[in-house]
């Protein structure tokens, strides 16, 4: 039986991984639970899944879910708590599904605890790449990619040589505004910028979605699981989402992955690797489908992707300071302080403003990533 | 350096290989070849490859070349030739593209000879699977498939274990009359018949995409190949051929191996194998393509395709009988004796006067494919 800690438990990837690990309670155990400020949720999916620890966002919500949860339970909170919960249980293996850069150091604790790794948080490579790899040989753990991209490709990859490697495309939806020229999305709003045309997730990701800065943050992703140049890396428009990333090889020979959008099922191979298992999606049908469609991305009609690739060749603090200064853009645009235009001004504004520290420490990425939090807030416009 | 003899060295698989081996002539080395009746083009690959031991349909034939190539070539002719080209040579690896089932003999001797099989002659498994799976498995060779449906199978498979297998998909065109309906093709022509939409190959076998006789044969032996019921194989109509077959694994993940329809991409893939080498092909470019097209396979309009299964799920001779029916119907109908329509009353009229046997001997097979042949000669219409 697989023992298995869930950080991020009550998000979207969080639900889908406790959804995956209910259908196959022989095989799994969730022996630790972290999650944000939704204790109400949190609380129900302790009394399902009965965790030997706990930990949530603050001391408040942790002394609030006590009197509420099985005693015995050992309730923890904040950073520490997320540490705690990454590194300091049974577990064989951690779900990092954590939203935004914070799930850095709980990441790089259950690394060094000897964990291995289902990689949902995608900022954690984004930020820290070249030191979360090396940790990884270090310790030699295993990092399974859970976004359904890097999944598709790891897929694809098996029983082949990186060698043979000719390139990898990342395939995009084209998030909620594909069908939109730019000038339209002057002043679209908050709620039509949350309707994503195929997968269902939280409002962060289907925002990043809409300005492809989520591609961005995948093709930054992909150079670190996959130790490849971002030259070998290309992006497609693909409405469907059916095929969710190819590898072409040296030999023109293209092995792509596929499958209704549906988390649960690159959730459920991260778990069950190199095995598969039954899974309670829906099965793909191409004929009732009918037809897939592709189109050439468009960098200019979304620069946030360009600006990924850019800040990934530039490397260092650079990725940094975009998925900071995003993270705070997008958080604004939520609240309604900035328009969705507006977002990519404030990455770019951000990365205008930053000197690049090639190979930075753990300390100098998260100075980094407060300052440039600390400038995107106050960016203002008229 | 790998040593490789070509059987049915003039045919379209058989000079799409040499044309493999041309672009790498550092890694492949033509150790012999057989032909049928094309001399002119066989002596040309003669000069160009330089075997050790050649081998043509006739005595006359081989006596014609004898004085038309450089000396020190020894020459073979018949059946007996097929046999020595493909087990008594240098050659680690056989590539078995002749057409029909006089494949079976010369692709055994090559297999008890201890050859690896690159396998484009579909006939020998469709024919006699379960006698050459059992000698491949004694023999301890490698049978690879050079079918572009088949070798997208095995690619899929890299790495995956067949327990996790749901069902495989072979793709169809469709064939020249794809969109035709059955009444459209009352008195359809041979030159009709001869135009595929995508891929460029021999008469016998365009003429079987046709009549999806073609994939009737793959199921088959894709039913032997990768050791699976025919319930666990499907097949889908996919007009443009760019996704050549996929796999589906039990967690509803789809692995699917795409390219553009050119037959040098599987042949290279089974010399190199498993590796991957650079390709004279060009590039799939999804985003140019712009769409792909799926429908359902419609068994009433291909009762070939319906016949197919049936036969494999009896198995014995039942599959002899289907394919030998079959080459004799396709020759009658390509030297204008019948019309399109009645190539399947010829097998369907074959299968009700046979009397399958189980588990046939190899002389069992040979005798029901002669009278078969026999039989299906005969048969007249009004």
């Amino acid at each position: 039986m697989k023992k298995i800690a869930v950080l991020g438990s009550t998000g979207s990837v969080g639900t889908q991984t406790l959804d995956v690990i209910s259908h196959a309670p022989e095989q799994f155990r969730v022996e630790a639970m972290a999650a944000g400020n939704n204790a109400a949720l949190f609380i129900e999916q302790i009394h399902q899944f009965q965790p030997r620890k706990v930990s949530i966002a603050t001391k408040e919500l942790a002394d609030h879910i006590k009197g509420q949860i099985p005693a015995g339970i050992e309730v923890y909170y904040g950073d520490e708590g997320l540490v705690e919960i990454a590194s300091q249980t049974d577990a064989d293996f951690v779900v990092t599904a954590l939203v935004g850069s914070k799930g850095l150091d709980s990441t790089l604790a259950a690394i060094e605890a000897g964990k291995d790794i289902g990689l949902a948080n995608k900022e954690t490579l984004v930020t820290a790449g070249h030191i979360v790899t090396s940790m990884v040989k270090k310790h030699g753990v295993t990092m399974l990619p859970i976004d359904s991209e890097h999944s598709a490709i790891f897929q694809c990859l098996n029983g082949e040589s990186k060698e043979n490697i000719q390139r990898i495309t990342i395939t995009a939806s084209g998030g909620s505004f594909r069908d939109r020229t730019r000038a339209e999305l002057e002043g679209v709003t908050v709620e039509e910028a949350l309707r994503h045309p195929n997968w269902s997730m939280g409002a962060k990701i289907t925002i990043d979605s809409a300005t492809m800065v989520n591609k961005g943050l995948e093709v930054i992703e992909a150079h670190w699981l996959f130790d490849l140049p971002y030259e070998q890396i290309d992006t497609l428009i693909h409405p469907e989402s059916i095929i969710h990333s190819y590898v072409e090889f040296k030999d023109t020979s293209i092995i792509a992955q596929l499958g209704n959008p549906d988390m649960r099922v690159p959730i459920q191979y991260a778990l069950t690797y190199p095995n598969r298992v039954a899974s309670p999606s829906e099965r793909l049908n191409l004929a009732k489908l009918g037809q897939l469609h592709f189109r050439e991305m468009d960098y200019d009609r979304y620069p946030c992707l360009r600006m990924a690739f850019d800040c990934g060749k530039i490397g260092g603090t650079a990725p940094t300071v975009y998925n900071a200064a995003n993270e705070v853009a997008v958080a604004r645009f939520l609240q309604g302080e900035i328009t969705f235009l507006q977002i990519e001004d404030i990455i770019a504004s951000a990365l205008d403003r930053h000197e690049v520290i090639s190979l930075p420490s753990l300390e100098q990425i998260q100075e980094t990533d407060s300052l440039t939090r600390r400038i995107a807030s106050e960016i203002r416009f008229r």
